[in-house]
């Protein structure tokens, strides 16, 4: 079929026609999919039920180091987890981590609201500031830009680019504007477009020259091991290191967990930063809790025992997730290529493919695709404010619904997209 | 022996050359004892080993109303598991739960930090006011107040009486200061005391008419349970209901954890208001969590099934706990009786025993203890900024050394009294 935007007004009543009667079939399977978060499948969390073996009552329940993980103490984290974690963030030295309880969000959350009430290594609490501002990479991680948003803090779009955020850009608010004082990503297969940074990109972060001594890289590694295949798979410079030689090691905070490698409800997470940095959090740690859960921290490092395990068992995941991947692609070839109504990504791992719709299209396409039992991330969740410019952009989430059912909610998706597109053309 | 203040100089002279003497041979005995923090000692921990067998790989990980807790979702806690806290806190409604993490001091660092940054119900955030005040009942736990202190909260000392705190003087700065914003409060065999709140205080608390609208009564009920005498019960009246009865049904904060029933490390911890303090909890934790570890919530739910497994529970701990209490009492008792160098409580529940020494004494007595290899909460660390005007007040933290550590311990406190409270007649 030719591209639509070639089609006379014509075509593209037939076509119209014969599309609205196909949605009308579509809604007439009452479909019940939902597509719209990256929610590990059940088939994913049953793999690790072995972690429920790993304790019992006979267990010795002592870190390596001979600390009782039932009691108070050791607030940042047992040993054995910090080095496992460590190595998930790309083989950073252990005593450069905190090891918390099971999201990283709140460990972002909290590390924004403490700057917010308290500044970072000293300087002036956000707060008492007319204006704090973030550069938030686009389209990005909505709970990210939930986050900034509750503080009051000014979100500028960056635009992405395949080797990651435009540089160009970041250098240019970072450096020129101290209200600028972060800068959300998600370096490794980012969410939603599965792109991950390259080696010049990290670099250019790292040899970043900030106006404000309070700018930090809130670096989300989310999804470091989350390869979906076993020979194609992207690889990352470690960013703490890199800021390191560049001479601005206090520059970043990383986070990670194991929300989409063990339990999303019951995984551990963790922090990771310089000595300062890593300091600073303890310090007001001491005052804001006892200390996390350090025996599902046992839990987690006596089940992996190292990087390899968890590996191993991210290759598993990965059976499970990439025929769902192939199949959204598949269908999305099929159905939309030559078409010229859209541009996807094709990420190696992670847990989203970005649908880039044409502009003006991206609500209406989601809406529809509601109307007949598909529910997809809100148009406009991948931009701060929920507010995409362009109206173009559509997160979709392939993990949650089992293969068959990918395939059945993305007919639908494509059905859509040609209506919406066509009855787009008819209006202009 | 008569009361040391009725002694003569040369009779004191002669008494200190005594305890000098027994002071020097109990250095020698190289005791290395820690009674300074209310931790549950191994054999408390292995009560609970059983946690540990509740789930295995082949358990259904489904809630009763058939949520995975394995996955995502399900922000505000586990049905089983809030109505477990709900009936540790009294047998509130478990709507007005929301079950956390495993640290109820989390909860409180959070809720505080989020009026600090965006008020309460709709006030203004305490970081846009000059001046924000919380009071303080002393002696009290001095992790409370190192939050206050941590968001630069003014601290009004409130002294506790054997029904609770001076309610007089808590309604007074209440009605009449718009700068009081919270109290807290531990009801229930109060930290360090082992006070319990009377019926008539918990009433004048929900009747309190604070200028502030959003002013809290923080209601850290960490020992509701936590008796050590199967007859001899502190009880409490319910707050939640008490307020809303009270017509002020958005006044109180309560908070309540497992960290001294189950594994201090790896508990459940609860927050319980009205419905609106409750929504307004739960609307920010969308942003800030993606839920907190509904596995463990499981894990406890199954384990004790109701209150009355959890009650059981805990008398298995008071026979642990009890001998400790009873044996620090008794060589209070014994050594310092009649001698009217220092006062002392008798706690028929919680975690500590309070010591008020004559006035001036309290720095002198923890920093002898602690030469001789007792270590004690550093003395003035249960009033706020560390700071006890009469330098009188010492937490005794019995739980975790044996009962016949604990002993030694207390043979050597008393000495430390003793010798010290000598010192101070000689010198007046």
């Amino acid at each position: 079929m030719k591209p639509y935007k070639e089609m006379s007004r014509e075509e593209l009543l037939t076509l119209k026609a014969e599309l609205e009667k196909q949605f009308e079939d579509a809604k007439g399977k009452g479909l019940k999919l939902d597509m719209s978060r990256g929610k590990p499948t059940p088939a994913q969390l049953d793999m690790t039920m072995g972690l429920m073996d790993v304790l019992n009552s006979e267990s010795d329940m002592n870190t390596m180091d001979g600390i009782d993980t039932r009691n108070y103490g050791l607030m940042d984290g047992i040993l054995e987890a910090k080095h496992l974690m460590a190595d998930v963030m790309g083989g950073i030295p252990a005593e450069n981590v905190i090891v918390y309880g099971n999201a990283s969000l709140s460990i972002m959350y909290d590390t924004v609201s403490r700057a917010v009430t308290h500044g970072v290594l000293g300087s002036t609490p956000w707060c008492k500031l007319d204006k704090v501002k973030f550069l938030c990479p686009v389209p990005g991680y909505d709970r990210h830009f939930a986050i900034t948003q509750l503080f009051g803090i000014e979100m500028i779009t960056i635009p992405m680019t395949p080797e990651g955020p435009d540089m160009d850009l970041v250098e240019k608010y970072v450096s020129e504007d101290s209200a600028v004082k972060g800068i959300w990503c998600v370096p490794k297969y980012s969410n939603p477009q599965g792109i991950t940074y390259s080696d010049e990109t990290v670099r250019r972060f790292a040899a970043l020259k900030p106006a404000a001594e309070d700018f930090r890289i809130y670096w989300d590694n989310a999804y470091s091991i989350h390869h979906l295949y076993d020979d194609n798979q992207d690889q990352i410079l470690e960013i703490l290191s890199e800021c390191e030689k560049a001479g601005n090691p206090d520059m970043v905070y990383e986070f990670a967990s194991t929300s989409k490698i063990t339990f999303s409800g019951a995984g551990i997470a963790a922090f990771a930063s310089s000595k300062a940095n890593v300091e600073e959090a303890k310090k007001f740690m001491t005052i804001q809790t006892i200390g996390h859960d350090k025996v599902n921290q046992l839990r987690h490092a006596r089940y992996f025992k190292d990087l390899n395990g968890m590996l191993a068992h991210m290759k598993k995941h990965a059976d499970i997730i990439r025929p769902k991947f192939e199949a959204v692609l598949a269908v999305l070839d099929k159905e939309l290529g030559g078409l010229d109504v859209g541009e996807w990504t094709r990420p190696r791992g992670g847990y989203f493919i970005s649908f880039d719709a044409m502009e003006g299209c991206a609500k209406a396409i989601v809406a529809k695709c509601k109307e007949a039992g598909v529910v997809l991330t809100g148009a406009g969740a991948t931009f701060p404010y929920g507010i995409d410019p362009k109206d173009s952009n559509i997160r979709i989430a392939p993990s949650y619904p089992t293969s068959e059912e990918m395939a059945a909610a993305t007919d639908l998706f494509v059905l859509c997209v040609k209506l919406v597109s066509v009855e787009k053309l008819l209006a202009a």
